[in-house]
């Protein structure tokens, strides 16, 4: 929206999550947050129902990831579709947008992963540090 | 830490953030978090000191700033470094594990970034669609 800078080269100089009131900062954070992210996730690997993704993504309130639909449907990161079966049955699955935004996102999800045991060495040393203070 | 399944081919099979208690979910919430996320691109531009820092993140208040950076000082992708100037300064940057994450991070940012016309669009459609009913 604002404030691009030289060094900036990629093409989408229009919008800037560094700038507070870009529109790109709240759709980054239905992406990473805490349930955003996991949703994603999890809808990478293929269609899935409502009752399905909560087990997949453990920990998440029934209120919460309906919410947490919502906003990734409203974005267009993911497709809500009825099926006309009885009992009604309701898949949710990525859009080309939400699987693009989701292959990054997973990207970023296996590199955490990965640097998971060099991060609990870093944080053993820390708190050694600050206790021995 | 749980529930891998046999789709995963990547190495890192002890981490998995779809389990609510590995602590990589703690990690990819520093990272991802409203602040974690901005903070770790803002330093991938380089070495940078805290007020230069705040000035970056756009919106971010000191107290946040600070809390932010001692978690990812914590999770060892920070390093704090301060120089015996006077008067006292204090440097922030990323050690190499932390510019690894914020390469990945900042891949997805790109991509939500270069998004936004797609997902405002997407927007506009369901609140007529909602607003129709």
């Amino acid at each position: 929206m604002t404030a691009t800078t030289p060094d900036q080269d990629q093409d989408n100089l229009a919008y800037d999550v560094f700038a507070k009131a870009c529109p790109s900062r709240t759709t980054l954070e239905h992406v990473t947050g805490r349930w955003g992210g996991l949703t994603l996730g999890a809808l990478f690997e293929g269609t899935l129902r409502f009752n399905e993704l909560r087990r997949r993504v453990d920990g998440v309130s029934e209120k919460m990831l309906s919410q947490t639909l919502h906003a990734l449907e409203r974005d267009g990161l993911v497709h809500r579709a009825a099926q006309p079966t009885n009992p009604p049955r309701v898949d949710y699955d990525l859009t080309p947008l939400g699987r693009q935004v989701a292959e990054r996102l997973l990207a970023l999800i296996h590199c955490v992963e990965g640097s998971m045991d060099d991060v609990l060495a870093a944080r053993a040393r820390y708190d050694e540090t600050r206790g021995a203070l």
